[in-house]
């Protein structure tokens, strides 16, 4: 650690608790720290106090907010015939930094999976199907990722979802792009292959 | 960044000044930190303000201690007559931890730098002259880092200290155990073949 000083053996303890953070990083990280002006480290402890106490949910998609509605939801450029539905904030980060996509989110926050105890009922899946009152929603795009617990996830929202009469799609499995075929495993290999489109 | 929520923004951005921590990283820290209990948050904002405001100088070699002497000047049980000579107190930490050295420290803060701008006067120097009053000390090690500005600050200690009539030594050069020869560049292979011993 650090050499028996309290303060920074706790610094490097509670920085361990971070994912990717190893003892090492930590250590680094820690001497960092103490190396900084004082104003600085105070910055950088107030930032993280506030980003957890400021940062609430939006009340129509349950996405990460600042204000009650989020930036996205309030903007009157979106299609709002199209909700995408993502496991964690961080996925529409990803989906937003494409600039592809212009319709709405909804984010469940996780998915369903025994393993880590979280049924439909942890899950904003009352959230969603609220949503889909309006009759302005004309398609469910599911974007959980491609794992059991959000193949399992898909198909329960699926399942709640076309009875209703609304379009349910789920995000293509593939090669990514720039990919190179050894390195991927035979699964997404054969459902690369299975999903082959046609080349004009 | 985070989709446009400010106190997010605010906090990946803090997190991106640290080393190592690029824009990804501190968007993944920051979304595990929006999932942390609230007063796990806490803790870890207060590991870092603590570490920062409670943490001082060792008043002999100046190493990071929570009290005015550190732990290893306050032992009874390390040798008096070796001070090793560390650029940062992280470098004290990695020598402990080889559990190998026995004598007491000191630390530099620093080496002599003219692109960075330090001086002989900036670093912890003065203090370890004085240390030199006291008689019990006969050998000084010099483990400053072996890159231009650490073999500068060698020079520069040796030419004050050699004159006291105290022993100047300097850390060895080589390949580092388990080393791989093919990796290193030609000054250290050349260093290491310079300084070969001979096997008994």
């Amino acid at each position: 650690m650090s050499g028996k000083v309290p303060p920074i053996d706790n610094l490097i303890n509670q920085l361990t608790k971070l994912p990717g953070i190893g003892k090492k990083t930590a250590q680094r990280l820690s001497y960092f720290i103490l190396d900084m002006e004082e104003k600085k480290v105070e910055n950088l402890a107030n930032a993280i106090i506030v980003a957890k106490k400021d940062t609430k949910f939006c009340k129509v998609c349950c996405n990460f907010s600042s204000d009650d509605l989020c930036h996205i939801c309030k903007d009157d450029k979106r299609d709002r015939s199209t909700i995408c539905v993502m496991e964690e904030p961080r996925d529409v980060v990803a989906m937003e930094n494409t600039q592809h996509y212009k319709g709405l989110y909804h984010v469940l926050h996780g998915v369903i999976s025994p393993t880590q105890e979280k049924s439909p009922d942890d899950l904003k899946i009352r959230e969603l199907i609220d949503r889909l009152r309006d009759d302005e929603v004309k398609e469910i795009i599911i974007a959980t990722n491609p794992t059991v617990e959000g193949e399992t996830t898909a198909l329960y929202l699926s399942k709640l979802i076309i009875p209703l009469g609304i379009k349910v799609s789920r995000i293509a499995y593939g090669i990514p792009v720039g990919g190179d075929l050894e390195f991927y495993d035979n699964l997404t290999i054969s459902t690369a292959l299975e999903n082959r489109f046609e080349m004009k």
